[in-house]
């Protein structure tokens, strides 16, 4: 790539940034949780979404941002839960950005809503440079996918607070060693929360959900002591 | 994104096209087959190469370039195999493109090599747009990333030639429908070639080499009339 093509390529990121720094702040006065959940495609991030959905209906309002490259599929499968979800259609790009998650909050009935999960599109690599305004990164690896992912793919683990490693059934059918996937997760960012969820039978979802409902409630006390210090 | 980004954009895929057939040109004289392999990460691409090499050992000269954004654990892996290698590390970047290709091949003994394979970063959106001068582009799905991916991702499976559909000894553990996954392939390229494979028991690999064994032999024959009309 020639000079003038990165330069480009910074002004990209650094309007994305002012972008992403006003829906931080949006977000902060609604007082809600932020997620921005990545991961390759087929890891089973929409799986997972609506196991948490359903494990939180009835203690915490959640809303859902679905990205994807093209269909409304996803959208299609969270609307069942009745939860308030906007399906972005990136029509060929690789990542959201933050402008197009300002639109499509825009059309989100946010009132009373403590957690927004943005699922982004399913892509390891280009994600990671792209701030959204989110609190967090969470980043999704299928055990189907090895245990040296976070060696190829560092900036993502790099830049996720949490690893869920999903699909955790299919270890004895696949050549995935959970010990030597944390570590290489942890070589690349050592303050990592690594959570094990299986979609499938359900295990780890209360605990991922727990860490949630954590989170959620912090950034409710912390918006109340600035309301009443 | 402004019209100033798409032009830059558009410059880049430009430039491309034109250095990938400098080296559609220079495959050709060498009588190359090439074969660019891209999938998302994780669906078993370096696993089907090294079953191919063990298969077409002593039958089919291969060589191979291995794209990743860190790390040459892959070239590695391939280098066992005794075959010539070379890996591309593109240090963030999402695909090859045409010029690192380029470059890769320029070290590679490329004498009596019949087929190269190019291992693209696992990606399932940006590789799609970049050609390198392959002859074509093999899209592997494997089964855990469910069935809808196709749809999902369409530009990679309408430039694609053939689909492996890999991991298949996991279908009865993961929600796929093998059946749903091959319609909705070929609704998306109704000429795309579809192999299954499972690089863990060996199923389907014999079909693929051979298919590759037949392009290989193709291009020679090619060759060969065009040197005795």
């Amino acid at each position: 790539m020639t000079v003038g093509i990165v330069t480009v390529e910074r002004k990209v990121l650094e309007k994305n940034d002012a972008l992403a720094a006003q829906n931080r702040e949006a977000f902060r006065r609604s007082k809600l949780f932020v997620v921005n959940l990545v991961s390759s495609p087929g890891s089973g991030k929409t799986s997972l979404v609506e196991r948490t959905l359903d494990h939180l209906r009835g203690r915490l309002s959640v809303a859902v941002i679905e990205g994807d490259v093209q269909t409304d599929l996803d959208a299609q499968r969270v609307a069942k839960f009745g939860v308030p979800v906007v399906q972005i259609v990136t029509n060929g790009g690789c990542h959201l950005d933050a402008k197009l998650v300002q639109d499509a909050a825009q059309n989100l009935p946010l009132d009373g809503v403590k957690v927004l999960i943005i699922e982004n599109v399913g892509n390891l690599v280009c994600p990671a440079n792209y701030d959204l305004g989110e609190d967090v990164k969470v980043v999704v690896a299928s055990t189907t996918e090895g245990d040296d992912k976070p060696l190829k793919y560092p900036a993502m683990f790099r830049n996720a607070s949490v690893l869920i490693i999903n699909k955790t059934d299919l270890v004895p059918y696949v050549n995935c060693n959970l010990a030597e996937l944390k570590a290489n997760a942890l070589k690349i960012n050592p303050s990592l929360t690594i959570i094990e969820t299986s979609c499938t039978t359900g295990t780890g979802i209360a605990e991922w959900c727990g860490w949630m409902e954590n989170k959620a409630k912090g950034i409710s006390q912390k918006s109340e002591e600035a309301t009443n210090p």
